[in-house]
């Protein structure tokens, strides 16, 4: 995973790296998501887990808040969820331990830590940080629509939750790879968690969203790319005005178009009948040709998790044939992944 | 102005009406703006004018705030804005002298009344509200993309400023001298003055901007028309967001598209160039059927405030065979405007 630090671009990392992953007392691994997702994908910021009575595990490594300390953990990081989206009282008493130990505690969930009274207090008493990453940084300024310097790519879909995260990530491992100059710009709670900074776009006031997405992907040196993690669908009624603002505001030079084959009608919408992909790629090059005029599909991402290699291979082979352009499932690799790579970067196919 | 009183129809205002405007100490009428808009439109809401030595009068009575109250008003507005967008120090004795009068305080700019000290120890002591209409409701939802019964108008233009809000205004107050079941729906805060309620879709939270469009208008009768104030631009670099987010949870069966006649670029992006009127249009119905598939333009409103008679008239007539619709200046009303009625509902032109 020792790539992904060249992903961790931010300026010393507005999150307290490394982190020890705290798992509550959750029984269910659906809940685990977050502390999934940064074991894959930051896996060298994560020294190792820690519970209150949990059976689901990362694999990591169970350390207490002061062993995690003085191997230099800066950060306890809630990595799971429960059905509320709240914290429950079982887990204050660790939380207040993981402070004392001198660890900074960072959350994505809904509910605000310095709205538990006991954690504030402790906060302020021992000098720590309570972190909500779904509250937007300070400052965030209306949209200019000027272009950038610096290349952009976005993840966009035709729906929210089918694999733009990781799309994203893996495209921008794949670039650092290459040895290309890149940063992973979350745009999401859990990105956020992963890359150590990032803008919770969906919890920015409107008429500051486009302007979140500038500030995202600030202006860099010619060869330099910004790889997004995109947010909703331009489809979707009731994300679509997160997706323009960030496809404006990104501005992107490329983008690549995620899809979940088999989804028919967006997740809890079931009277929005699903988009197709290239209705998607047509309405983003429409959209985003506002604020870049060279805006351009490199080729499609498909989550195919839930099919067998052979099936999956096959399906992939046909969407590129029917859309002429490279389609891949990044969780995949192989060599339609280096072609929808090469399409990205733009460099002959086998280059 | 006594038909407007018709278009008042959220539960009893949620907004201390009738008014008492305050022009502070104003002396440029181009800050007075709100106050003419309510004077303009709510007029039957406005019992006088006090200020603390502006020059600037919308030509209401000169009440202080005790003979305002006497006369039945029950807040007092903050009608004047100016170049900070802040209130000065001047202001808080008239405002605290309205508190103690019985008046509450109603407030659109940026900053935030509670903020003020002196302003907060007064309200809390008098028992008196303090009312910033830029800050949205509570409760708003993400949005369902759910039909709801009743019809709705929506403004859309080529860009912000040029009389969205007006021509919403004039088109409800129309429909209500036909005879026709009518809400104004607000969507900003001059507009929520006005009706005495509204949301301030720009300051919604992006995740929840098309569910606080489709909390605007709420279900209704079959034959009851919502006509909504439209905010910024589909083509906007910066508000397009809130656009699209407003048009999904609008759901128009019909909108009208705005443009003032000679601006060639958007406002304060001079790189970028407005759109045409009839690429508004395409563009409108092409999104905007995505949560209503009926969805049609009635027609176009042009701002020719800065035309003579003869002009605007020329211009008018010109537009409509160009487009192949009605164009009309709802300010200057006339036959062009009841084409533009007639579009709307859908009735024989001339009936």
């Amino acid at each position: 995973m020792s790539t992904l630090s060249a992903l961790h671009g931010s300026p010393a990392g507005l999150l307290p790296q490394p982190y020890l992953l705290f798992l509550g007392d959750t029984t269910e691994p659906g809940y685990a998501k977050t502390a999934y997702g940064l074991r894959d994908w930051a896996g060298d910021m994560c020294l190792g887990e820690w519970s209150c009575g949990a059976t689901v595990s990362t694999g990591l490594p169970m350390l207490t808040p002061e062993e995690a300390r003085t191997r230099g953990a800066h950060g306890l990081v809630i990595g799971v969820a429960n059905a509320g989206g709240f914290i429950p009282d079982s887990w204050i008493a660790a939380l207040v331990e993981a402070l004392e130990a001198g660890l900074d505690i960072v959350s994505g969930m809904h509910m605000r830590l310095a709205d538990i009274p006991r954690l504030a207090v402790a906060a302020e008493r021992l000098g720590r940080r309570l972190i909500d990453v779904r509250t937007p940084p300070r400052g965030i300024r209306i949209a200019s629509g000027n272009k950038r310097s610096g290349k952009r790519l976005l993840t966009v879909g035709t729906d929210c939750a089918l694999g733009k995260k990781y799309t994203a990530l893996a495209l921008a491992r794949a670039f650092a790879m290459r040895g290309v100059d890149v940063d992973f710009r979350a745009s999401g709670q859990t990105g956020i968690l992963i890359a150590g900074s990032g803008i919770p776009m969906d919890a920015t006031v409107v008429d500051f969203s486009a302007g979140a997405a500038e500030m995202l992907s600030p202006a860099a040196h010619a060869q330099h790319w910004d790889v997004i993690e995109g947010q909703g669908s331009l489809f979707h009624p009731a994300y679509a005005g997160v997706s323009l603002a960030l496809l404006h505001g990104s501005q992107p030079d490329v983008f690549v178009a995620c899809h979940e084959p088999g989804r028919t009608h967006v997740l809890g919408h079931p009277e929005f009948a699903l988009p197709t992909i290239q209705q998607v790629i047509e309405l983003t090059v429409q959209l985003g040709q506002r604020t870049n005029p060279a805006i351009r599909c490199a080729g499609v991402s498909l989550n195919t998790g839930h099919l067998d290699a052979d099936a999956a291979q096959e399906l992939l082979a046909r969407t590129a044939t029917q859309l002429g352009m490279p389609a891949a499932d990044p969780m995949r690799g192989g060599e339609s992944f280096d072609r929808l790579i090469d399409a990205a970067l733009n460099e002959q196919a086998g280059a």
